[in-house]
């Protein structure tokens, strides 16, 4: 239950409010100094002030400017200091070089919150670097929380606090609005303010130096005026901080997040496969799927959906039920809907044969359903009715059109009592302008969320769907993975150990192999020759035809320097093969990269080619990929990710996240693959990921399955440079 | 110039304007007469006579009704034959039983267009089929056309005609708006009213029985007054109609579609890979793309896109420049825009240089542009002209965040003169509510379409160069495929009248290689052998190792049967296939089946597996497939789809749309495959399919792309059904 940014806080908040959070003061302020306030028309300092003096929160305000005796008409202070009263937050607007010493001073008089609009810190070069770090020195020093530096400021319209320089006050609402980007909160502001939607708290975090996503989603989350939580960020900052506190609040709040920069993810150095398919914005929304939060992608959709989980509740599925007076717009919403992956809801023969009594004969007796230009209000609401009882029904979309014999009013009225359909929503679109304008404001005011377009509303539904599906998967994610007998840990760590003993991070295709085979990957019989005589006693042992391959601790594209020879079939091949690629790695890289042979049998094998991996995000860390391997692997990108560590129904829903899945199950006739078997080998390959810290990037291309067996054919591992980059510990 | 609708038209139209259009009298007629005008409250007939005598069109409304003297105090007539002025336009609401025997009348007094809004006709079972029927055959003797029946109404603002049961009339401007849907139009009043979007003509087409899209297109692409054409579309109709129209219309006029049922497609029954991989909705999408026609996925887009086509010249590629004073909003219009395929423009050195001189040193100096939160109007009005003379730039967008130092009303000031900048077009983003309004009119006055959201603007970009490059490629689609001396026509049409002849539709894989190796697509030697010692002299002819498949009139599942016999070293081995494969077909299918064997070399052949084919689409005609090939291809649906004939361009372009295509073109290292080869391959089979009208399905599958060759291992070819469809005569 603890926000775990590393700040000191005090474990109070556990104790449910009888002792104060350290972010109390951010919220509900005693006393509230202005460092700053000046009187220049235009300053931020000015509108500050103005603004915290206009909305009034039940204590004082103090302005400090050592050059004047008052601001605004309000008596003002050389120092905080001189401020007879007991100050809990400080705004502080001023010249950034002063501030780490306004903050110190802040500290001495016990005030234990500041927020920060200045710029002038990290993002202004190493001197900015510098005053951020004396800046959060002092705050530490005297237990104090900061927010920003280099934001808009903060406004919590429940408490009246107004410490921003916007243009006005937000409403009082619902809705916690958090966002990194002080320009978008006086759009959404303004916004806002013409769409009537309010908010519990309305914050812009700047750079976020000090007090981040992870303790106000707490906060937020424990706050019983905050119904959803709404987040525009840039960077996840904390990512650990920012996970485990989504994590834990997701259950009972919503959290809805808007990342900028889904594309411009930056180009990793990337040695594997899994290195350059694994985006970093790829694993942002897998984190996320992990950790309950709804990513939306445009802005609109940030609010809409606010709305809508406030509104109504989430669906147990994806199967939409929708109710039209027209053909064609329930004909759209159905495109949007299944579009985006949900299901019209085949409503059942129950639910038919009710609605047969009422509807006229030629209602539409399917999904979309159709009950005719003609409908009247009571229409409308005897099959919403019948249809919120189907069982086969997750929610309801009702459309309206104006037509001859339309009653959008009325409509809206005699839907009023059916707005909550116990576990379905009902979502509507009143289509049409002035003539409707009167049935929607109805339709909202009784908790039915309304939308210009069916196609709005039926991307809506699916946002639903899929939110309460992560949130479900929640509960599915397991705390830790339990090694079992099956991993031969130790034997992992020796192979690892004199790897890194001997200075390398690359490891052999048979190191790699044997470390998969201690976690039960199924690998290849191999041997290693440094001989032509061992060659040919392995080949012997193991049958012919075998293959040799390259045994090099230095060179891993073994086909660049002729270092593969296939279907070897007798001793002498096997000799002259080993001469071959001796003699080529000689020529090509010099006789030392050459440590000897690795002999295989060749099989010719049938069967679907996988790729699995592992590779580390700089935000993350480990992360799996799994999808089509083979050499196409980079050019149809068919692969999904996951965090460690999996249990089987995680390992599952990774696989069926991609195309190839499809083919893994059996296409066309064919068996399908031991898919069982394949899941076990995710969760194990899952735990060789978490237990083995010192493991960077992991490449299994391919994976052979096939409905007999699965089958590492090739396998690359690489392990952390402990120079540049010790691994975490995990 | 002619519409194709194959009804009988004056050629007139073509004299421009000289002499009446036959659609005309639904434009602008000279007398109305309104057949089933009643007073009955609430009833098609009194909304209808309401608005025709409402809205002054510069003649008169003669009701007609045989059971009153007057209607809503006009007098009214007991036929329209004693009406005592020359009628041209008829407006029918009233028992469809009774319709046609009106039309007949109308005819008779000279009368050249009716409106039927009523139903009951082909939707309403056999009977209405038998009346629409009566309806046409009376109209065509009379030389009327017929819009309708089961509509709206049709109301042209310009002038004044307003025959609809509407609650109200259109405002007037430059839109053409026609829907299939009755419903949707009213909602599209609506909100028209409410967003002030006016119209050149707005029209509800009902079930189209007579003047269909073709017509209507045509004719507004020669109207005046109508710059843009918006269709909302539940089916294409008469594809070849609209499609001819819009092809010629799409060059001076957007035409936007917005089609129901993307996803809603009917399966067809398909022997092929691509027939099964060719949904009919994918076929229109290229259909559209074909013809210049932009399809839109929502509702607001089609509206959107008419005011963005409408104000804004249209891009000359992808290349996107934003221009914001926030980071936040621009990264997040850069998403949007590259998840749609859009570019973001490399601002040039000298743009740099030229911004380096009055924008404030912390510029962003890349794309998207940041000129800092304190940016006035002078700021953002020089960005604006430095930047859209970059020859970089295909476009500009201007975003504004409402901050302390923005005045968002006098920077739409001065930007107003920069709203024109020659080709390339500039969007707006005035982020905020009630602030930001007054810039929002005054950019909207300028002609800068400006949204809510960023992310939106940007939406809109990729449409527009999307649209923009749809276009252009009319200019390179060739009108007829040149048929040259590579393709042996009259040897392909000997073995299809063969064929035929034998009542077969299914070619031998012999057969269809053949086919495809006359029209210079390379197929692997091969040849039949009806006894062990032909199949012995060809393997020798040919060497050693060979192949062995099953050659069968009858069955083309040749695994299925134990019909294929893969790397036969020998004669000895290949006398054994022959008996294997003999006797499995006759104990598995009976000896029947069994017309010999195809004798083949057994290459191990390197190289990419595509697909190509072609068939049927019930609108369209033959269309044709590219994609990924191999025994995935249904997984993976990699594939692109292309309407014959193919040009080099249009081959080359099919190609691209493909994912396999980057395989193709070398990646990673290893050699791109005969591309130029290919794309000619591409070019001669589509002649094939155009100049065989008896084909009805190909798959060639696998293609084998490789640097040094392209090799069809694997085709099948079927022919129509004589006795069930007769193939069309091309």
């Amino acid at each position: 239950m603890k926000p775990s940014s590393g700040k000191a806080l005090k474990s109070a908040h556990d104790i449910l409010g009888h002792v104060e959070h350290p972010l109390d003061p951010f919220f509900k302020p005693k006393n509230v100094a202005m460092l700053g306030a000046t009187e220049n028309p235009g300053s931020v300092g000015r509108t500050t002030l103005w603004n915290l003096i206009s909305s009034p929160f039940g204590g004082a305000v103090f302005p400090v400017n050592p050059k004047r005796e008052s601001v605004l008409g309000i008596k003002a202070y050389k120092s905080v200091k001189e401020i007879p009263a007991e100050i809990d937050l400080a705004v502080i607007a001023t010249n950034s070089k002063l501030i780490p010493g306004l903050v110190q001073e802040c500290g001495e008089v016990g005030c234990k919150a500041a927020v920060v609009i200045s710029a002038g810190f990290k993002e202004a070069g190493p001197e900015g670097i510098e005053l951020e770090r004396q800046l959060l020195a002092n705050a530490k020093a005297a237990n104090m929380r900061i927010i920003g530096p280099n934001c808009l400021g903060i406004m919590v319209p429940p408490s009246g606090i107004n410490a921003t320089f916007a243009a006005g006050m937000a409403r009082t609402g619902n809705v916690g609005f958090l966002s990194q980007s002080g320009a978008l909160c006086t759009a959404v502001l303004d916004w806002s303010l013409a769409e009537n939607v309010g908010f519990s708290a309305f914050m812009s975090l700047g750079s976020m130096a000090d007090v981040g996503w992870g303790d106000l989603i707490y906060y937020l989350g424990n706050d019983p005026k905050t119904r959803a939580i709404l987040i525009y960020m840039e960077s996840v900052g904390d990512a650990r901080s920012f996970l485990s506190a989504a994590r834990e609040v997701a259950y009972t709040k919503p959290i809805i997040v808007i990342k900028a920069g889904r594309t411009a993810a930056g180009s990793q150095a990337a040695a594997s496969h899994t290195g350059s398919m694994t985006g970093s914005d790829d694993v942002l929304d897998i984190a996320f799927r992990r950790s309950g939060v709804l990513r939306v992608t445009n802005i609109a959709d940030l609010f809409y959906m606010a709305e809508v989980l406030a509104k109504q509740p989430r669906p147990k599925g994806p199967r939409l039920t929708i109710l039209t007076n027209a053909g064609g717009p329930g004909v759209l919403a159905a495109d949007s809907l299944l579009l985006g992956d949900g299901e019209l809801a085949e409503i059942s023969e129950q639910t038919i044969a009710e609605l047969d009594k009422f509807l006229p004969a030629t209602w539409s007796r399917r999904n979309p359903i159709d009950i005719i230009g003609d409908a009247g209000p009571e229409r409308y609401a005897q099959t919403l009715e019948v249809v919120s009882k189907d069982a086969n029904t997750d929610g309801m979309l009702v459309i309206l059109t104006p037509q001859a014999m339309t009653d959008s009013t009325q409509t809206a009225q005699l839907l009023k009592p059916l707005a909550k359909q116990g576990e379905r929503p009902v979502l509507a679109s009143w289509m049409g302008g002035v003539d409707v304008d009167a049935g929607v404001h109805i339709l909202n005011q009784a908790g039915i969320p309304t939308f210009p377009y069916p196609d709005t509303a039926a991307r809506m539904f699916n946002y639903m769907w899929r939110y309460a599906s992560n949130l479900r998967a929640l509960y599915e994610t397991p705390a830790y993975a339990q090694s079992d007998a099956d991993a031969d840990i130790s034997k992992v760590k020796v192979i690892l150990d004199r790897v890194r003993a001997e200075g390398r991070t690359i490891l052999t295709e048979f190191e790699s192999k044997d470390v998969l085979a201690a976690y039960g990957v199924p690998t290849l019989p191999s041997r290693i020759a440094t001989t032509e005589d061992q060659a040919v006693d392995a080949a012997e042992s193991m049958g012919y035809p075998v293959v040799l391959k390259l045994h090099s601790l230095t060179i891993t594209h073994k086909t660049d320097v002729g270092g593969v020879q296939l279907n070897l079939k007798t001793a002498d091949a096997v000799r002259a093969a080993f001469q071959s690629i001796r003699d080529s790695v000689a020529a090509k890289a010099g006789l030392e990269h050459f440590n000897g042979v690795n002999v295989q049998p060749f099989a010719k094998l049938d069967g679907y080619e996988v790729i699995l991996g592992s590779s580390i995000d700089p935000q993350f860390g480990p992360v799996l990929l799994f999808g089509m391997g083979g050499q196409l692997v980079e050019v149809f990108k068919d692969r999904s990710l996951g965090l460690p560590p999996l249990n089987s129904t995680l390992a599952r829903r990774m696989m069926e996240r991609t195309k190839i899945y499809k083919a893994l199950k059996g296409v066309r006739g064919r068996k399908p693959v031991d898919l069982a078997g394949l899941e076990q080998l995710l969760v194990r390959f899952s735990r060789l990921v978490v237990e083995q810290p010192w493991i960077k990037e992991i490449d299994i291309n391919p994976l052979l399955a096939s409905p007999e067996r699965l089958l590492a054919l090739d396998a690359r591992i690489v392990l952390h440079d402990p120079a540049t980059r010790p691994p975490p510990n995990r």
